[in-house]
């Protein structure tokens, strides 16, 4: 259970299509791309897709995953009429999830199983898109803080 | 003059509306927001606006340059058409530039008024909105590499 995301919050995230997760390197240089995800149970579950980018573990998101689980994963709203503006920043620590990484509390269904399916069910393209393979990853944040701002019409 | 930045990528970044600015603290927590920007000459600049959010250096995103002046920022266009996704991502160091930062160039107009000037003519919504007032701060980056990847339709 996660109490950090209001009703609200939660709701704003969960309709949204894209968020961008940024993350920093051992350096501290920060990088920041486009993603797809799902919410689940207060944590953010977002794919490395199945494209032909070759081993994603030399992706720089998981490298600097690797180096400094500390990320910032956002989702914001534009539109021209600048009243309507608003987002939700979610700061927290980030896990790397593989077909073996199990299931996150004894008893229950695997962890990277249940996003990947949550994934397919919020995202119809992955009928005709590889969610990963075998080989594939599932990047897990754990949100400690949540900064909104302005309007969070969902 | 700066020749990073393919003319395909420039129209990319000029037609775009928003763009997201992450940053990092001395500590390497990243930190991500969405912003509206302009690109002039090879650079992007954006602002802090005039909403009374009280000093804008105490912005995360200001502090955060302060102690560690590594940015990453991104466009991005998200559709539910995969084949049609694009991003372009540049990574480099910001400043911040005040009413008194002066001219890049000897001779040359400020930078600081050439670009608010410049994001008054992108952005109508600066007839009403503040454009920062005579505390306003601009972030202005410089790229030290680009990254695309997908389509880059402008």
């Amino acid at each position: 259970m996660n109490r950090l995301l209001t009703p609200r919050v939660s709701r704003f995230l969960e309709t949204a299509r894209a968020g961008h997760l940024a993350t920093a390197d051992a350096r501290g240089r920060p990088h920041v791309v486009p993603v797809v995800f799902v919410l689940d149970r207060g944590r953010i579950y977002t794919p490395i897709d199945g494209k032909p980018k070759g081993d994603p573990r030399k992706l720089r998101r998981i490298r600097n995953i690797a180096e400094n689980p500390r990320v910032a994963f956002l989702v914001d709203h534009y539109e021209e009429d600048w009243t309507k503006l608003g987002f939700v920043l979610l700061q927290g620590t980030a896990s790397i999830l593989t077909s073996t990484s199990g299931a996150l509390e004894p008893g229950e269904e695997d962890e990277y199983q249940r996003s990947k399916a949550l994934l397919r069910k919020k995202y119809p393209q992955y009928e005709f898109v590889s969610l990963g393979g075998p080989d594939g990853l599932i990047i897990c944040i754990t949100p400690e803080s949540c900064t909104t701002w302005g309007q969070l019409w969902a």
